[in-house]
C-alpha cells in the first residue's frame, strides 16, 4: 500500500513533536507499505519569516515572500529526515524543485498544474521514506510560488493523485472533523464519514480543518482523505464521494472570522457595471465570496461583497485607484464581520432549515448583515463580536438533526 | 561595468544592517553599473540550524546537512530583495536551482562544475540588481549541496567568471588583508596588493580573510578580487596576478587553530604502506594537510599527519576501523596544536627566512612539533595556547622586511 500523510507545523514544531511524527510514519512504513509524508514549516516559523519581512519592507513583493517562506519546508523535511534515520530508518528530503511541484504562475496564491512523480517513485524503489515540502510550487519561469496558508494539505492530495495513492492521511491536531469547532461549541460531536461536497462547504467556511483547494482536488480525482489526530491513535474522520450512512440533515456549524465586506454604493444602473468591478478585482487576484446587488434607486444600484480580510488594504487601494472607471457614489469597508454557515447535502430538501437558523439567531439578539445560500450551505454575515454565541445557538437550534 | 559584489553573513545579521548593505550595492547601480550580489546565512543562522540538527541527530546525514542549511542563504537573498524594492530599486532573488550553480556530488564539501549565466543576463538586462545565494550549488541527481564553510566566497568570484565581470568585491569585517591578524597583533600593517600565490597560502592557513578555493578560482579565471571593508569606505586589498610594487619579503603571518595532527606510529616499511592509509583517507573525503615521514627502526616507520580540528572524530572511526589494513603498531591524536605560518613570494630566494622564523620561536619560548615547507611558504606546528604569542613574536622578527 501507499500511503500519503500530511503533518502540521504545530505537529513538528520541536524535537519531541517530531520524534512522535517520526514514529507515526513508522507506524505504516514497518508494516511494509510505501510512506510519502508532507510536511509544513515548523511552528510558528511562517509567522517569523512573515514578521521579519515586514519589519523589512511592509510591502514585501509577493515572489520574494514565496522565496523566503519556502525555506520553512526545507528546514521541517529535512530535519525529519534526521530524526528517521537516527531511527536507524532511511529517509530522503525533497523540496519543490526536486519533486517538479509545477504551478501556475501567481506568487503567494497560485495553484498545482502538474507533479513529476518520478524521482519520488525512485526513492521509494530504494525503500526510502520520502519526505516533500509542503505549500510550495514552482512556475513556468522556475520561480518559487506557494500555495496560499494551509497549502500543505492540497500539496498532500495532489502527490497522493500523482503517485495514485491508496490513502491520504491529514494530520491535525484535532481528531477529526466536527459538526462545529469543539473550542467554541461544547457539543459538538465528531463526523465519521462526510462527502467531499460538504466538507468543501465547510472548509471554504472556516472550519480550519481542511484546506479548501485540497478538498477539491481530492473530489477531482477520487482521493480517499482521513483527517485524524496526530496525538491520538482514533480512527478520524474519512472524506469520500459517497457516504454509507444516511445524509444527516446539517454536517455542520462553521465560523469564519478572516472576512471583510466592501459596499460599492450608488453604482450607476447600467450594464457593465458590476462586470467591470469584478474584472478589476480579478485582474489583481481579489478573491470575492458572497455578492449582494440590490435594487437601487435614481438609477443608481449597491454592489456588497466579501473578501477575505487578509487582503482588504490591497482592495481599498485598487478600488480608490479605479474610482473613475467604477463610477460608485462611495466604498464603504467593514472588517468586523464574520460568516457563520451552516452545510449539510440534506438541507436542499428541507425548506424550513434557513427559517431555524435565522430563528436561532434572532433568538440569541443577533443582527443579520448578508445572507448568502447555496444547495448545501446557508452563510451570514454578522458582527464578530458574536461568533461564538452564534455558533452555539445555531448548534443548539440543529441539535436534534445534526450528523 | 559589471559588478560582483559579497556580503558575509555578518553583514546581513539585521535589519540596520541589511539596509547598510543595500546602500553600498546601490552606490554602484546608481552609477549605472550591473550589480550582482551574493550574500551568506544571516548573522549566527548557519550555527543555530547546525545546533537545531544536532539535537534531532548528533551524526546527521551530509545530504540533509546541506539541505537543511542552505535555507538560510535563500532568506538572505529574499529579505536583501524586499529591502532594495522599500528603497525603490529594481531587485530579484535568485538560489542555486535558478542559476543552475551545478557541483561535484559531496555533500558538505562540493565543487562548483558550471554556472548557467542565461538567467542572471536576462534579469540583469532587465534592470535588476540580482541577488544569488551563496555557499550553495546543485548536483547531478537533482540534490543540494554546499561549497563548505566561507564557500560564498567562491559562488562570488565563479560568478564573476561566468558573467564575465569586470570586477569581483568581497565584503568582510575588517577593511582589507593585513600581515597577520589586527586583532591579534597589534603592529599588523594593510597590505594593499597581493599575488593570487600568496592570497592563496594566507588563506588556506587560516588568515579567514578569503576562502581557499575562491583564491584559487580567481587565480584559474584571472578574476580581480577586492577584498574590503562593509561598514567603511577604505580602498581595501586588490588580489591579482601580478603586483605592481616590488615583492615583499614576507606578505604574511597567519595562525590556524581548526587543526589536528595524527601520528601512525610503527608502520611496517614496506611499498604501498603509506598509499594505503592515504587512499583510506582520501575515499573518506578527509582532506590531509602536512605530511610527514619519520625514519623508523626495526624496519618500521612513523608517518604523522595534520587533518582540519573537525574531520578528527570522522578521521578516528576511519582509522581505527582500518587498524587491519594500516598494520601501525599505534595511532596518536592530538587536537591542541596550531599551526602558524609565514607567506611571501619574495622568501624562495632568501635563506634566511625560516632561521629567522624558527629564532623568533625559540626566543619566545616556544616549541615547534613540526615544520613544513613550500616556496612561498613555512608552517610550524605548534601548541595551541601559545599560538597567540608566536604570531607577535614572528610578526615583530619580521617588522622590517614585511609588506
Amino acid at each position: 500500500m501507499l500511503i500519503v500523510k500530511k503533518f502540521g507545523g504545530s505537529s513538528v514544531a520541536n524535537k519531541e513533536r517530531v520524534y512522535n511524527v517520526a514514529e507515526r510514519i513508522l507506524e505504516d512504513y514497518k508494516k511494509g507499505h510505501k510512506v510519502v509524508v508532507v510536511l509544513s514549516a515548523q511552528g510558528d516559523t511562517t509567522d517569523e519569516l512573515i514578521t521579519k519581512a515586514k519589519e523589512i519592507n511592509p510591502n514585501p513583493s509577493r515572489r520574494e515572500m514565496d522565496m523566503l517562506l519556502t525555506t520553512g519546508e526545507q528546514q521541517s523535511v529535512s530535519l525529519m529526515a534526521m530524526a528517521l534515520q537516527n531511527l536507524g530508518f532511511p529517509a530522503i528530503s525533497l523540496n519543490a524543485f526536486q519533486v517538479k511541484m509545477n504551478t501556475t504562475s501567481v506568487y503567494s496564491n497560485a495553484r498545482l498544474k502538474g507533479i513529476d512523480s518520478e524521482r519520488i517513485n525512485a526513492e521509494l524503489e530504494r525503500k526510502n521514506i520520502v519526505l516533500v515540502t509542503g505549500f510550495q510550487g514552482v512556475n513556468k519561469y522556475d520561480d518559487i510560488t506557494t500555495l496560499g496558508r494551509g497549502g500543505s494539505d492540497t500539496t498532500a492530495v495532489a502527490l497522493a493523485a500523482a503517485l495514485k495513492a491508496d490513502k491520504c492521511e491529514i494530520f491535525t491536531d484535532v481528531d477529526g472533523v466536527y459538526t462545529a469547532d469543539p473550542r467554541i461549541v461544547k457539543n459538538a460531536i465528531k463526523i465519521d464519514e462526510i462527502t467531499y461536497d460538504e466538507m468543501l462547504e465547510l472548509a471554504s467556511l472556516g472550519a480550519k480543518v481542511l484546506h479548501n483547494r485540497s478538498v477539491e482536488l481530492a473530489k477531482k480525482y477520487g482521493v480517499e482523505l482521513v483527517v485524524r489526530s496526530s496525538l491520538t491513535k482514533a480512527e478520524g474522520t474519512i472524506v469520500r464521494e459517497e457516504c454509507k450512512m444516511e445524509k444527516m440533515l446539517v454536517s455542520g456549524v462553521a465560523a469564519d472570522e478572516n472576512v471583510a465586506r466592501v459596499a460599492v454604493i450608488g453604482i450607476k444602473d447600467e450594464p457593465g457595471k458590476a462586470f467591470e468591478l469584478f474584472s478589476i478585482l480579478s485582474k489583481n487576484n481579489i478573491n470575492v465570496d458572497i455578492i449582494l446587488q440590490s435594487i437601487g434607486r435614481n438609477n443608481t444600484k449597491d454592489i456588497s461583497f466579501t473578501i477575505s480580510r487578509d487582503s482588504l488594504e490591497e482592495t481599498k487601494d485598487i478600488l480608490e485607484s479605479n474610482l473613475g472607471r467604477i463610477s460608485a457614489q462611495k466604498i464603504e469597508y467593514d472588517d468586523k464581520v464574520s460568516k457563520v454557515s451552516i452545510v449539510g447535502a440534506g438541507m436542499v430538501s428541507n425548506p424550513g432549515v434557513a427559517s431555524l437558523m435565522f430563528e436561532s439567531l434572532y433568538d440569541a439578539g443577533i443582527n443579520i448583515k448578508m445572507i448568502s445560500t447555496s444547495e448545501i450551505k446557508i452563510s451570514v454575515l454578522i458582527n464578530e463580536k458574536y461568533t461564538e454565541r452564534a455558533l452555539n445557538a445555531i448548534h443548539d437550534g440543529f441539535k436534534d438533526r445534526l450528523n
